[in-house]
């Protein structure tokens, strides 16, 4: 069972509309903005960027009511945030404006780690509003407020993490606006959390990095013009941001760790295949490898 | 340099339109059949299939103008000859219709390894005609007649690689025709392809098949509602032949496992970094992977 606590009241989604916050926007945040305003999910959006360029930037976009310098000012008003600056940064954002949080204001976050990540928030935030967990499972490798698009969230997974000190209200506050923005949510404990996205996610971008990186090194010049649909799919999250994963890599090492090892003794296990001569053995291995990719998309 | 020597004189692309025969046709050899039709490449366009059903269906596609069941009718007029079989029966293939060939006609293929392969080649079709390889890097982890695209071809690299008795005229006839299907062509000695797409092809395969694997004994059933865009991208390619790929592995064995010992000694230093918490060389990792990638394709 979910640790999930009676406590503040909050906002009433199905009443009225929220007023949002939305701090630090990139592809995530902007992306969240976009949807929000398409869709009639909110009175009012609110934006706290750090660095005045993307202020600016902000003020231009026809979805964002007022953005603001000051982080306190963004939050005043809002009866959700959502904090969607990188995972090592979100904590201590959280305590910059928690005490200019009104009561029962609901803070979330789009962070790819959870664990470690929701009790830190939760000790940010204190007893100044309620901090509830999300990931949605969105994104590309590109990143940036000017590669939001508003149908990101549609038809992909979100999960929803709540703390120790989340009301079932908050809870489920968080995961009907998900759903708003088209989105299936899953409600999970963080730590199970972290162990489920270290094999389908974390795992899947570290090999890919790997693979590229092996290719940086040993790949001559030319080679480049000889790229194939294959390598190009099965390297393309390489691509992404190298601060972004360097956090989660930090922030989810304990996940990681025996997952990698996992996918070192599965490599292994194949090399001795194809050494060996065990035309059946790698046959299992390619079949299983079928099996399961057409399992997760049978229409893709 | 390659071993090109002037032999029997074949057909001259620049003069006339070749009559064709697709051998064996699959997604490749019918988006060969197709573009061909579509591009006005061939004035008449043969098709030899093993199975009745596969005749029947190609008999029904408008830009196929016969279809034989006898191997030796399907080549016995043309200029040049596809067989677009998985890579363990191609030579065999060659080894039936070799006699029935007419004098310079030109054979390739569309086979996924090449050194071995082209040297059985040459000796199955011994003086009856020339053999010269291909590798065009296209396809799709579909396969089956059902799936040809016009355009499969457009815009992809394709290796032509040369026996020890191809013509200069037929390798320029077989790099020409590939470029009127839209493709670059890069000339390249079998061995040295071999070791390249060992690095560049199967070993992304590979990797993306044994990580597919890896999850399909490590998921649970509700994983599958989880999964993002990432580890459907990376793994992708896993949905491809089993068949197809178990002769790749088996044909390019000696330039596959020093690769796959390489990614291996990778993926053990990235997990000796994050053991050690060592962002720095982590950071690296994520950096060359992040750069290879960006600039394989960089508008993607």
């Amino acid at each position: 069972m979910l640790p999930l606590v009676q406590k503040a009241e909050s906002f009433n989604l199905n009443k009225e509309l929220p007023e949002i916050a939305i701090i630090a926007p990139g592809l995530l945040g902007a992306s969240i903005g976009a949807a929000s305003r398409k869709l009639n999910l909110s009175v009012r959006i609110n934006v706290w960027a750090r660095r005045e360029e993307t202020r600016a930037a902000c003020d231009k976009l026809p979805w964002c009511d007022q953005v603001h310098s000051n982080i306190g000012d963004a939050v005043r008003n809002a009866d959700m945030i959502w904090v969607c600056a990188p995972v090592a940064s979100i904590p201590r954002l959280i305590q910059q404006f928690a005490q200019d949080l009104k009561p029962g204001a609901i803070v979330t976050d789009v962070g790819s780690t959870k664990a470690k990540l929701v009790k830190q928030c939760e000790l940010a935030i204190g007893d100044h509003g309620i901090f509830v967990g999300s990931h949605p499972m969105a994104g590309s490798e590109k990143s940036g407020l000017e590669h939001a698009e508003v149908d990101l969230y549609c038809g992909k997974p979100c999960f929803v993490t709540p703390g120790k000190a989340s009301t079932v209200d908050a809870v489920s506050v968080v995961e009907e606006y998900w759903k708003s923005l088209g989105m299936r949510t899953i409600c999970l404990p963080a730590n199970e959390h972290d162990r489920i996205v270290a094999y389908i996610s974390h795992l899947p971008h570290l090999v890919a990095s790997t693979l590229a990186a092996l290719l940086f090194d040993r790949a001559d010049e030319s080679w480049k013009d000889y790229v194939g649909t294959g390598i190009l799919d099965t390297t393309r999250v390489a691509s992404g941001s190298v601060q972004m994963w360097k956090d989660i890599v930090d922030d989810n090492r304990d996940e990681i760790l025996p997952v990698l090892t996992d996918m070192i003794a599965s490599l292994e296990h194949l090399k001795a295949h194809v050494e060996g001569g065990h035309p059946d053995a790698l046959e299992e291995v390619l079949n299983k490898g079928k099996l399961y990719r057409d399992g997760i998309c049978p229409h893709r």
